[in-house]
Order: C-alpha cells, then sequence, then structure tokens
C-alpha cells in the first residue's frame, strides 16, 4: 500500500538492470490523470540533472501524471549528456503511457559521475507500465526499487477523516538538511491546488525531513513529492497538513533508523534558543558534529562535545545557561556539569534510541533534530569504492 | 630547542598529577622580561575560562613574561568556578615568578566540563619554574606537557636571517578552522611590536592553523600565541612574518600527521573560486565532508562525493567547471567524469599522504586545505568515555 494507499494511484517496481546485481531499481508512480503536485528539491548549488528536468515540468505542466525514479545511478555530475538523459526519460515514460512529457517528473539516485543508461530504462518500461495497470498492489515493489544502501523499503500511511495520505522513501546515506538524500514521493486522494500542496508540504518537509541529520553531507538529488489525486473531494487544508506532515515524519524517522552504519536514532531537543531558526540551526551544529555522534556511539552522556559544537555554531546562545540532559538525566546546568551524576548509569540509558535536550538559554525558539550515531561500520562502508 | 631556540626564552615540563596515568601536564614558557606578545583565539562562542583570561590579560598588560599551559583539563564549560581557578593559576605563577598577573598567559586543554585542580597547579609551579630557571634545555619537555591523545611532541625551528623563530604545538582531536583544538606556542628573538606581531600571526594563522581542517569540529580552547624577546634586534617584517608562517605550516602538517585515528594527510587546492575566502570555505566544506574523507580512508578517487560537498557549501562555485585531479590523475573535467580512467591506478596513488586538486571555476580564488582520512579508529577512539 503507502504510495498507493490514496484512491487514484498506481506504482511499480521492476529490475531494469541498472543494479549490477540484479535488483529492481526502476520505480514508477502514477496518477489516473495530470494531478495537481508541488515538490521540494535539494538546494545543493551542484543539483542533478534529473533535479533541474523536474523542477522546470513542475513548473511547465499544469499537473503531473507520472514520476518514474531509478536507483543504481544518480545521474549527477554528468552535465549536458545528463540532462539530455534525464529529458529523453520523461519523454519514453510520456509515450508510453500517454501525456505531456511535462507531466512526468524524474528521480536519480546512485553513485554520482555517470549520466544514467536511458536505453535501460526505455527498455524496461513497457513491462514497468504493464505492471502498475495491472494492479494497485505493487507500492512496495516501487519503494523496493528506490533503495540503494538502504536494508528496508520505507512506506508509511495516513488515514484522515475521509483521505488518505501515503507515502515511500529511501534514504541510507549523505543525509542531512536541505535536504537529506533522499527520494519521497507522497501520494493523497484528497482535493487540493498546487499552492496549497506546496506550501502544506513546504512546511511539513521543514519539521521532518529538514530537521533529520545523519552525516552532515547532503545530496545532489533529493526530492521530495506529493500529488494529490482529489479522488476524496475537499479536505480541511490543516487535516491534510496534519497528514502531510505525519507521513513525512514516518519516513524520516524510518531513514534515520536505516542510516548507513547506525545503530540508534537520536532525537536532538533545543530549547531556549531566540527563534525556532535558531534553534535548529544550533540542533543541526550539535547533530553534525562527529565528535559529537562518536560519543552517542560510545554511549558516553559528552556534554562537552556538545558545548563545543554550540559555539562552532555562530549562532546567539547562552554558554552560561546550557542546560544538557541525555534521557531525562540532567548532566550540566546552566554552563557547568552536574556533580555527582552517575555517568555510568546514564551511559546505560543510552545503549539503544535515545533523547538529548540541550537548552541554549531564555528564548522561545525550540526544534527537534533526528540524529543518529557515528559509527566505525559507517567509515568502513563509506571507504569502499562505490 | 624549538619554542626555547630563540634568544631569550625558557620552557619547562612536569607532571602535577592533573593526568591520572603522571605523564607530563604542565608547562611554562617564560621570557627573560615581559616582552611584547600577539594571540588569535578560538571564534567559539563558549570560550574555555582559560581564553578568556588570556584574551582579557593580553589587552590588559604592557607585555608577557609566560605562558602557563595545562593538560589533562580544558577547564571549558566551568563557568565562574573555571574563570576564578584560571586567574588563580595566572596570579601563582607571577608569584612564583615575579610578575604581574597580567602578563601571565594561561592556556588548557582536555576534557571539558571539570574545574582544573589549582591546587595541583599551584602546588607544582615551584618545581616547574626551578626547572624552567635551571636551563634552557626543557623546551621538548614543554611541547610534551601539553600534549592530549598526540601521539608525539610537536615542535619546529625557523632561522632567518639574524633571527630564530621556534614554536610548539599540541592538536589530535576537534581540529577545524577557527582554529584547531590545539594549543601553540611561537617565540622569537627578533624585536618587533605588538601590533606587528599581531598582523604577522593572524594572517600566518589564516593560511597554516586555519587551512587545517581534520574533523569539522572546533575546540574552547584553541589558542596560538608570539611573544618576541627582541634579543636579535630589529628584522625586516616580511622575514620574520616569513619565519612565523613557516613554524606555523609546520606544527599545523605536524597535527595532521598526527590526528586520531589518521592514516594519511591530505592537501586539497582549490583554485578557480572567486575569491580566496570562498576558494577556502569551500575547500573547508570538503575537508567537513565525513563521506569525502572515508573516500580518502579507502584510497577511492569518488570526486562526486567532492561535487556534493561543494554543492552543500552555499558559496558560489561553477559545477559546469568543476575538475577534479587525484594525485595528478584528472577524474572528472567541466563537471563530468573523465572517461577511461583506470580507477585502480589512481586507487595505487592514494594509500599514502596525497593532494586533490579541484577547480571550481574561472575566478582567480585559491586555497590549500589540510585534512585527514577518517577512519573507524577514529571513530572508536572518540566512542570511548574520555
Amino acid at each position: 500500500m503507502s504510495v498507493t494507499a490514496a484512491k487514484g494511484f498506481r506504482a511499480g517496481g521492476i529490475a531494469a538492470g541498472l543494479k549490477p546485481d540484479g535488483a529492481l531499481d526502476l520505480a514508477l508512480v502514477m496518477a489516473d490523470r495530470a494531478v495537481p503536485a508541488a515538490a521540494v528539491f535539494t538546494r545543493n548549488g551542484a543539483p542533478a540533472a534529473p533535479v533541474q528536468v523536474s523542477r522546470r515540468h513542475l513548473a511547465e505542466a499544469l499537473g503531473v501524471r507520472a514520476v518514474v525514479l531509478n536507483s543504481g545511478c544518480a545521474n549527477a555530475g554528468t552535465g549536458e549528456p545528463g540532462m539530455t538523459a534525464a529529458v529523453e526519460t520523461a519523454r519514453a515514460v510520456a509515450t508510453e503511457i500517454g501525456c505531456l512529457p511535462e507531466e512526468v517528473l524524474v528521480c536519480s539516485t546512485g553513485p554520482i559521475g555517470d549520466v544514467v543508461e536511458v536505453g535501460l530504462i526505455t527498455g524496461a518500461l513497457p513491462d514497468l507500465v504493464g505492471q502498475t495497470l495491472a494492479s494497485a498492489a505493487h507500492g512496495t515493489a516501487a519503494a523496493t526499487a528506490i533503495l540503494t544502501t538502504d536494508t528496508v523499503p520505507k512506506e508509511a500511511t495516513y488515514r484522515g477523516a475521509g483521505f488518505v495520505v501515503g507515502g515511500m522513501a529511501k534514504g541510507a546515506g549523505m543525509i542531512r538538511p536541505d535536504m537529506a538524500t533522499m527520494l519521497a514521493v507522497l501520494t493523497t486522494d484528497a482535493a487540493a491546488d498546487r499552492e496549497t500542496l506546496q506550501s502544506i508540504l513546504g512546511r511539513a518537509v521543514a519539521v521532518t525531513f529538514n530537521c533529520l541529520d545523519v552525516d552532515g553531507c547532503e545530496s545532489t538529488n533529493d526530492t521530495v513529492i506529493l500529488l494529490a489525486s482529489g479522488e476524496a473531494g475537499g479536505v480541511d487544508a490543516e487535516a491534510l497538513e496534519d497528514g502531510v506532515e505525519a507521513v513525512c515524519r514516518e519516513l524520516a524517522r524510518a531513514i534515520a533508523a536505516d542510516a548507513e552504519g547506525a545503530t540508534k536514532v537520536v532525537t536532538l531537543r533545543i530549547r531556549g534558543a531566540v527563534d525556532d531558526d535558531a534553534a535548529r540551526r544550533l540542533g543541526r551544529a550539535v547533530a553534525d558534529s562527529a565528535l559529537v555522534r562518536a560519543s552517542f556511539y560510545g554511549a558516553d552522556p559528552n556534554w562537552g562535545r556538545i558545548l563545543a559544537a554550540l559555539g562552532a555554531a555562530r549562532i546567539p546562545f547562552d554558554p552560561g545557561k546550557v542546560t544538557v540532559s541525555y534521557q531525562g538525566t540532567v548532566v550540566a546546568r546552566d554552563g557547568m556539569s552536574v556533580p555527582g551524576v552517575d555517568h555510568d548509569e546514564v551511559a546505560a540509558e543510552l545503549r539503544g534510541d535515545f533523547t538529548v535536550e540541550v537548552v541554549v538559554g531564555d528564548g522561545l525558539g525550540e526544534a527537534e533534530i533526528l540524529t543518529t550515531d557515528l559509527t566505525p561500520e559507517y567509515v568502513t562502508f563509506n571507504g569502499e569504492r562505490s
């Protein structure tokens, strides 16, 4: 279900030969007709060809009929040949399903530097479209076909009053706001125009995917797409936003849990910043710190590293007000260690997922950042030739 | 020699009991009289007590007579008690050697969160001052007493025309500009006023220590101090700057080579940026990337990760002009992979120290950043309770 849970959508996933091991690597999400859509793309200064093409198509077309997603190749760092390949991919899908090329969005994920082999995609499209049209039961195949080093497909469904929001995502590495190295497609049967969808998606991404910071590495391909079929009719915009945010949140957490080499998900709550934006930046600075994340791995309540990371963020905060608690135990208050804390007892609470609360002053700004531990496995894994 | 190579300086290092294993942990660098001095401090927003006290002393005093440095405790994240401890340390040194408290600078390094035990320092001072005065041969003892997880003392000496610049430093972890988690004391017998010294040191640090980026983690305690005894008389300011920069460069490289868990030093040369500052920021963004540094560890010429890191820096560059070479072999040109490169051959060149050149456009800005590989050992090491 998930990406096909909402009425009016179908999906499929097959092996087109882009992944050398023959795993599923080409996914299609299709609406029964061209529907209003919104998207949030990476802000990386070297966006991949599919990002550039999708951005253009979304601006040009009145609606979106399909999203085609491939793994096995990011088609990034590929110049004009990469652009041509992304355009051809959209055109081939349009021909196969009968729509305008601009009504097709393209997403790619995988290693950077090679142009995607369009021939493999076009050759596989008839089978993929056939599978997609045959039944609405192939949502998980689509979610599987977009995975790279992820170990499990990531799907989420939210059932609101009279409408459904579903989604799928992939993550794994290069995970930092704006955005994670991630692709996500959300679908809903609620009716909404594209401006409403865009503002709902923008706000939902800001507090979910963009508060996910696993390794501080921003990708060239990140894309989140939301399609609305309208088959369930009009829906209160706030209710729809709740649903979209819930699905984004569940997918973001699934990405964190499945991050390369990670053994635990850590929730960082920042409070007392001058505003929410400052809180988010401070939280990201903490989550970006290799030393902090190595201490998460070691179950070490090393608040000094958090203090140093806050100080390096160049964001106003009050070192003399810094209070840090690990899974409920305050280890530092007003910028100083709390005497008598049994660090072994605290460490015992940090073996699985845990929460760190950091107060940085008297302000009202707060944020919640999701991160993971940095492990030797992450380094070993990413030291291998990809 | 090194920090005592220039005429007019003495140094010593002893075990005061701050390190639990009884290793040397208290160092003193002493000028024969109060001399002109300059310093560059961390820009961390949570500076340690000794940084705050040294900054104040440097502003208040006409000259500097001594620098006292301890390892085993950073005296950071320690609020008012930490400030009191740093002030008392300076006062005790002043009493022992007969100078004003403001003529003493204080540096601390080690774990964050505990107030330094002043009693251990004051108790050890008579022996330390005795050793320091007894002979000028204790420079290496001083360089050893400031080490934390460093494995070797770091010293450098430059002999100019009629003058000498010497120095010592410690590094190990939390190594990123502004500045490395590092303490360094440089001495020279050249005569120069403090304004000249400050501008020379500022420029030298900008292109050496501040171009060293090992783990992206900025420390609360970073300090570089330059003292000038004047005993060799007036010296051409440019010649002196050459000497100061040479010593800073040698110490920076020694810090990189001895960084926690690192197996190789990587020199990143960025060219074609809009200006030098943009080049430095782009270079740091690359050096900050865990994925890039893991690929250095794996001897993987993965230029796509460099492209993604450049793109994440929010600094103007031209993705279509990006050319990347590893140890002389061009693997990407004009934003695309160069076909036919034998990656195994390139990888064979990346087993030891190597250089990566990155062209980011047509501009004149360039920079050289020193970094290291990210290794599983770094994570294991920093995952242990400190």
